[in-house]
């Protein structure tokens, strides 16, 4: 019996690389997804030191071709996708003045239309099989709009509603949908950059402030592995001292 | 002194009528905004026959030129713009598996993309003048997703997203920002054809079963006579029968 | 044709007096309860002054006994109830290691079970004659729990969602009930020591910053005006420069 | 080093007993709690059989003196408590109209206040510690209100607002507080019961339709196992072919 496939669409990150290794200790054949799928050597090449198996795909998200063809070689040449996660950013903060159509226009591609594009694909091939998970990460800004999060919020908020739509319409057969709200901020460069930049030292915070991405990883995990007389659609994750 | 201005961007529908209706009968110089506009006439007419004044404006209100260029239109030719309502639906209906890459994209150029494109015009000429009302319309699915609404419930709950990063933004500078959750069918011609495609006789429904764009219109009024020591950012409206 | 009659439980906070003050002045008969009926001669000779009628009531919300007498009374002595509004609070704030059985127990009691009877005996009176309004007046704390309020946001909920039960059940029925959100302070004179207590200053804010109660009744008043094909569940209420 | 100590409160149904069996598995000493302690017998042998300790304790969770007695008990004769699950039910359903006050009591008692005696005795023995968890079983109910649900919803909206209150005032303490939301029928002898009785046969249901109690329990297992820097609050949970 050859092992589960699990896809991580957006592996670039911290986030989508602590779910890549997680998935692979579990057992899963790993398929990383980025824009510039070169870059994902030294991440193949961490998990297959580990024991694991990873291929590379360059994908662009927000096309329909490089999505549907990513799937579909992943499916002939690594085996039936049992897992899909969409773990794609575009975290942007600017005033609705200083939001350009472009930057609006972007940040849904990404944020949104991409995720539109990789559970639809997922659901394709899954439906038939009456089996599979697919998860979708999102942010406090999935839950509501805010100051400065104009352009970030309605892509996310319309990721999630997307999540609903699929879940509702494909659950009953037998596909997993689930929605991961981040509300806090991750543990890495980025989010130590921004700390960094609005005067904070992220050196000094205090232990477990941020969020490590090996916990969102095993929140993917612990999702996973729920049986379908239980499915959970929707949880939050933010640090013990995080204000919400 | 002259009239207060107001625009509607998506003057086409039953609602965008009877706001256009509501809003002129109550000393307001209406501004109607189409994407082709010349099918206004009929609308400027009768109420121009009521007694009061409409503008016609041919605008693609998913085009940031077009938008630019009627509201700067108005605010040199009719007035400065106290309310904007905003008004644009394209609701449809598609299992995720035969929702084109097209019609996701498209429903959210509308449904959302021209509401970001419209408020942040609306914005920018009321931000320095410290006062003004920017209303959208919504839907149930802006609430949440389901099954059949994957691209329509993302658009308008990206729509939503947005219009609380702006109220949150501009309300401080005096701008009220609210939205309005129409959680129903309004009587329209297109809601009638729906039930009765559905098997429904839309004749022999008891009365008040669907709401009449008059009183969505009559929500709105009753919102931008809100002061501004207690403005409403949301709610709801619905038949008195409807289930929720 | 003698006046439409309006019951106001907890007339005794500047809210309640000037939902009164509202709904005389539109015409309704106004009875005014509270616990201690007598403090609330004021009210009613201002009201009286203005032309306007109102009777007083002492009533303990808290009791099945004394709202289903005062029910009775007002429906034989002066009329069928057309509009209920419940406005008792009960605001307290405590850390949870601090809120003792008695506070968790009476705040309960107060904003919400005093709810639960007013509007299960309202929509006894209201449901056969398939017409009426039942309001309650709801908060920040009814839509989330936050630090130190657990007792008063568990009630506050619990409120809210006995409202959206009453809704569903009785709406159908032709009785329209709604849950108005204010979230902000209120200017009261409560509002106006907590300020200062917490070492601001209140009569150095800038104008329109707290709410005004009279704007409380404003919608209130909408609310009731609107059409059955039309209802509004619920809609919040802050004042422009109001951080959510 | 002994083991770690879980108190279940309301352990006398099946999810109850299902989550002290699965603690008990993880290591856990349990401690059961319900209003008749003789009644844990069978599920304390059952427990003891399988190679794990248990307590049995009679507690009238609706009464401070007797919470607080059992807490002090268990944290000297069995330890310091690690893991306090609040699972006490009380799902009645009545219209509005009839709907006593000794029902709406009652029933608030069970559901809400319960929940807050449990969570503010769990808090004050953890909060010096600076670590343990407080869950609480949500329901359906705990979201919105419904037709026939208006005593019920109200309190578990109540207990809903009281555990974030909670979870945002001890969390920073290193409290994990949860809210489990289970948005379905678990698979119990009073389910299958009331499905019979609106004219199901729960024996032809297809498999998984009702949620096993074990799949719950193993969601509070995962809930416990999260680190600080990424806890959850809330979460839900329903079979796969649950309309939702």
């Amino acid at each position: 019996m050859s092992a589960p496939v699990a896809l991580v669409v957006g592996a670039g990150d911290y986030i989508g690389a602590a779910i890549a290794r997680r998935f692979a200790r579990g057992g899963y054949t790993l398929c990383l997804a980025r824009r510039n799928g070169d870059k994902l050597a030294p991440l193949i090449d961490e998990i297959a030191a580990a024991g694991g198996t990873a291929h590379g795909y360059t994908m662009d998200a927000r096309r329909e071709d490089s999505t549907a063809e990513v799937f579909a070689r992943i499916e002939v040449e690594v085996g039936p996708l049992d897992v899909v996660i969409f773990n794609v950013g575009g975290n942007v903060r600017f005033p609705v003045a200083e939001t350009t159509e472009r930057v609006f226009r972007k940040v849904w591609e990404m944020a949104c239309f991409a995720g539109f594009l990789t559970g639809r694909e997922a659901a394709r091939h899954m439906v038939p099989r009456g089996r599979g998970c697919i998860f979708f990460t999102g942010a406090s800004a999935s839950m509501r709009g805010n100051a400065g999060y104009a352009a970030f919020g309605a892509a996310k908020a319309g990721l999630r509603s997307f999540a609903q739509s699929l879940a509702r319409e494909v659950g009953p057969a037998g596909i997993h949908v689930a929605h991961l709200v981040i509300d806090a901020g991750v543990d890495t460069a980025f989010v130590r950059e921004r700390i960094a930049a609005a005067g904070g030292d992220p050196d000094a915070m205090p232990p477990d402030t941020l969020m490590n991405p090996d916990s969102v990883a095993e929140a993917y995990w612990a999702l996973h592995q729920q049986t379908r007389d239980g499915w959970t659609f929707e949880l939050d994750l933010r640090p013990f001292a995080e204000k919400w």
